[in-house]
């Protein structure tokens, strides 16, 4: 099996001409940086919402118009994003239902990024139409090649209208029975039996923060939310230009958001990679990503994924932030293709001259020149995985697989009890996976829904909860053959946290 | 002097009936197991509001009922428990007031457990109202030998009515004259001198929060609270079931409430008893446990009081929660009734299927049968205890007291200046007693209030606080032959923690 | 060059008769031992405001009448502080606006100290109508000396009147021009390009943080309204009192404020020195103090200063409070007067009774009387001081110069990136600093603004930030033979955190 979306190996990554648009001479020496770093890909938009639309309904494209067609005529795919990460200003100032709500009740003000409510009807309706609008004007361009949807979804919000679509939402996972919640959720202990779905409210310290079992219906809600927000900025993307590919940035093993359940809605799954590789435990990083990146490309079944971002030198959130040995980060790009990924990108392609991320690592520096190390790096870089354009779409066939769910990461989170300080669901899957990596062989990461018949082995490290089903997939698969290693706090409680009684289901 | 109220050391627990309602076969196999482990009682209907009044007004004693029926009939004595520790979703929804009110204003949403307002009129007539129907239906059933009062009384509220509340309260304790609360509060100091009483808010982080002296009226405005409300709940039980003994279960040394103060008002003393026997530093854990004994003992004179909960193997709530070593529940247990326990109680009898106690430790496991360690310890238990129940109601006479009284343990909290950061009233105060347990010499724990002629020894530890007439008490004491030792922080101030000019009073 | 305003050097400190305004015994006691301590003035009133003006309108100087009467009998000068530093309950009851807002919008209730908003114009009129009666009341009393402006200002307030005023000190900031400021806060990253001025609010956790231009433009908004604070409180007293001297009590390298900017508004600069003697840590620690000191004396040109407070023994603030070793006191004095300090004042003559400074350090403990050995010793400091009067007024002369800039301390402060973890801006000037002390040549400690001609050497740890002009400045100087040392971090930014494009502008 293939799929490719690329006869070559994406080199390339975050570029924010919007932050130069004074200096266009700055421009003009990006192009002539990018093909000698040898870059093939950028991707542009990310956060330009308030350039490209300064005020309600007044448009500014000519800016983008231009770079897309300077990207173009120097060879560079455009990985074109949705604004949809940052809002402008006017809009939160506007439409204060944009803003979240912090569990204290309190709306947040305007500030940072990825902020918005997941449920308010403004903002996906604005989402909608920006998005609308910049696909009719570059459906046709030549340099666009994918879609890139918003930036690194994450977070939560309980406003009132988050409250109304959760206790929505719920209904929806009881079918609309309350009994059935009540009894889900133990709701006998501590005089909880809810008798009106208006009782129900979000988890938070102030209220319920004590029920398991609410705690992973949240976990779900909110990632279903996030779901459904990509599912509305996707529709007009879909509905004009259907031949190009759409991904979204996923951050390592972020508990926020069921990544399992959400590549299923991508073309391509991509990630943003940022091994730490400054910290002196280079054997347990590079286990570790090894394993994120088999997670990200047992999503789509094998499919090869994007390395949507990296560090070409050193990052700047660390609380020491320190330049990695010369040579480290090829061989990071070189494990990230290694491992299935079909881009090697960078966040980010120039350091901005203000802002947070200004000393965030960059192909070209505050110097401006390309005669520094890491751009010398990045460009043999470039020529390396030139020569390994042939690799791209092919699929991995791995015969063993660790199992990593991530509703069952959220259940061993909750609970209380036993260890309740050093329970740690990816370190305990790495250590289990960390043997067949050191001994060159292929594992993959999958989900406690994927099929397992295609393995000689499936381990199960600290598979709590056994979803409906699970136990007579495990059961088949082992009647079939197949070799089902768990671990200690195998098969506890069922999916809402649900112990069985007199042992496993 | 011998006061008893069982001529059997009672041996049982926490049940919750409540929350296997839809499967009456385990109520069934409770009963045959509560017998095979040698329990004679139960304390039930703790939590269980929402399903004795699932709707305002709307009544479902049924399964209460068949409960005390059964286990009457099979000889084990109910412990019955009013319902105000955690209220219905219904109640909370319909009457906000009930629910508190943090520092930062803002109100509570429903959730957890032991968080009403101590002041809402509604929540004390709501409490009123189902404790008399409660009462009222039982008050001939021969299985009720005990009321249990809500549970673990804790915490407080900074809502408007207990703002007001408190000033009365104020009004009351400085003989409604602000001039007194101004001198007793040093309020020249930083510009303080308050001139309505109106101007006087509960001590907060966004607040007045250096005002010891305020600090201290709060913690007794807080404790007398909940004194209060506890009588507010007992005055239909005393009035419907005159001859039924009343407790409530204390925490530990739990600072929120004076519990010498509190004790004068029940008939019983009963504590929940936890110690950590799994962190290998049972010396220490063992003579902190015997000096919490010994205090509640000497808040009733010596009267027996009840062990009300303790593991019978694990907890869910440490860091780590490892099982004791085999036999160690039984020493505990021991431990108890040889310092004036008249009782061994576990929580809990069963574990909960979900919720977030179902991994505290319990008599029957998720298993559901007999066969485990901890039940087979349990009922080997069950066995001893029956042949000691000669001891019950025996009263102690000891010769050795230490001083810990409850407002100045508040004192020793609050003032600022000199070690800010280690001061620990208990552990002060459990290295003077430790030394008489190990050679075999029983010590009282009482107030600086209590009489002291009684005893040939009266060590006060950090005893930073003297009450009015305490000095002169004191002085008396010594001049009838008392002997009276006083540690480093002796005596350095008044009531509203206001330094003694030119030394002791 | 000459400038002072005693011919011998204060003794004294803060002292409250306010507290003991009910036991006029005290008063006569403190005269007394005032004599005995040799002690020559005393600052009150600080915190009186609730005593002066009980009511709104209602006042009462009769106590301060009296008292100011007493010092100067006693040859005791005044040092005579306006009230501002705490307001009385019933200004707060009836005006909240006075009150400060935390960041999360809520707004603070009455309590403590060093909380009023810092624009209120309400508490502002308060403020200046207060400071006209004190003024006019004492104008010729032959006590009166020199005016203390408030206490330690300090802090800020999030308040809508605050958040208009930040957004005026914007517009006069940035020209106007909402483009200007656009590109100096590099709003195109994360699109936060303002189309209003109404968009801005201040920084906040649950807003806008990720801006370090505007975080800086925040500090110096703040920074500015402590001092437009200090210039409404002083009015009154410029008017009244033309010749009676002003100062205020900084608080070592206090970041909160750009003391080097506000200095220049004080007649004489004073600070409130709290070296840790009792750390085992000595050395580090007067070369910290002894840089403070240089600082303060630099703000002025070399003038001398006051050491407005310090204390005669311990403090109650540290984690654990221990008593210096005998004559560490003295050295500590000695040190002050030898960088400059024409005064050695303590915090506090007197111990409070009640109150949350009760056990800070006084020269009169709870005991009350002089047979102390804290007594003694200032007593004995006293007389060392009295023959040390000839050095008042004096000027220092430095030839080198360490730059410490509250500017650009911010801008270390804020800047993610590198060491996030370590950074410590005063620990580093101090590292550059101590070995200049240490070889007994005189250093001055000065912002970049300040002249470097008259040094022959000026060292410039962490001067991450050049202001306009700077640049220019240094190579001017160093073209003109002088020697300047910079470290790594120099010169990477400009005034608005932006970063020097192709290096050093």
């Amino acid at each position: 099996m293939e799929k490719k979306f690329f006869d070559f190996i994406i080199h390339g990554g975050d570029y924010n001409p919007d932050q130069w648009i004074k200096t266009p001479e700055i421009w003009d020496e990006d192009m002539r940086l990018m093909k000698l770093a040898h870059v093939n890909s950028a991707t542009i938009n990310i956060f330009s919402w308030s350039l490209i639309e300064p005020e309600e309904g007044v448009y500014n494209f000519g800016w983008l118009d231009t770079m897309m067609d300077k990207l173009h005529e120097n060879g560079i795919s455009v990985i074109l994003a949705t604004p949809s990460g940052a809002r402008p200003p006017w809009l939160a100032q506007k439409y204060p239902e944009v803003l979240r709500v912090e569990e204290n009740g309190i709306r947040n003000e305007f500030g940072v990024r990825h902020n918005h409510c997941l449920t308010s009807p403004i903002y996906r309706e604005k989402v909608r139409e920006i998005n609308r609008i910049i696909a009719e004007r570059y459906k046709n361009h030549p340099a666009l090649k994918m879609w890139h949807i918003s930036n690194e979804y994450c977070g939560e919000c309980h406003c009132e209208l988050c409250q109304e679509a959760f206790r929505d939402w719920l209904r929806d996972y009881y079918h609309n029975d309350l009994e059935e919640l009540n009894e889900s959720w133990w709701n006998g202990f501590w005089s909880h039996r809810v008798t009106d779905w208006s009782q129900i409210n979000s988890p938070k310290y102030r209220g319920e923060n004590h029920v398991s079992a609410m705690k992973l219906c949240w976990n779900r809600f909110v990632s279903d939310s996030h779901i459904s927000f990509y599912e509305n900025e996707i529709a007009p993307l879909r509905e004009i230009t259907p031949d190009i590919p759409i991904t979204t940035n996923f951050m390592k093993m972020y508990d926020g958001i069921d990544y399992q359940k959400f590549a299923k809605k991508l073309d391509l799954v991509s990630w943003d990679n940022y091994p730490a590789w400054d910290k002196g435990r280079n054997a347990e990083e590079s286990a570790e990503t090894a394993f994120v990146h088999d997670a990200f490309r047992s999503m789509k079944d094998g499919q090869p994924f994007f390395m949507m971002e990296s560090t070409p030198s050193l990052v700047n959130w660390h609380d020491i932030n320190k330049l990695p040995k010369p040579g480290m980060q090829e061989l990071s790009a070189i494990q990230a293709v290694a491992h299935g990924a079909d881009s090697v990108q960078y966040f980010q392609w120039r350091k901005s001259k203000g802002g947070h991320e200004k000393y965030h690592g960059a192909v070209v520096d505050h110097c401006g020149h390309e005669h520094t190390r890491v751009f010398r790096d990045v460009a043999r870089l470039g020529t390396v995985l030139e020569k390994l354009g042939g690799v791209t779409g092919k699929y991995s066939n791995s015969k063993v697989a660790v199992i990593y769910d991530w509703e069952n990461g959220w259940a061993v989170k909750h609970f209380c009890g036993f260890n309740n300080v050093n329970r740690n669901y990816v370190a305990e899957c790495v250590k289990w996976y960390a043997p067949f990596r050191e001994k060159g062989v292929s594992c993959d990461v999958i989900s406690m829904e994927d099929d397992f018949s295609k393995y000689d082995l499936v381990i199960a490290p600290f598979l709590y909860m056994l979803k409906d089903g699970t136990d007579k997939r495990i059961e088949d698969y082992v009647a079939n053959g197949g070799n089902f290693l768990a671990t200690y706090l195998f098969g506890l409680v069922d999916k809402n946290d649900m112990c069985f009684l007199g042992g496993f289901p």
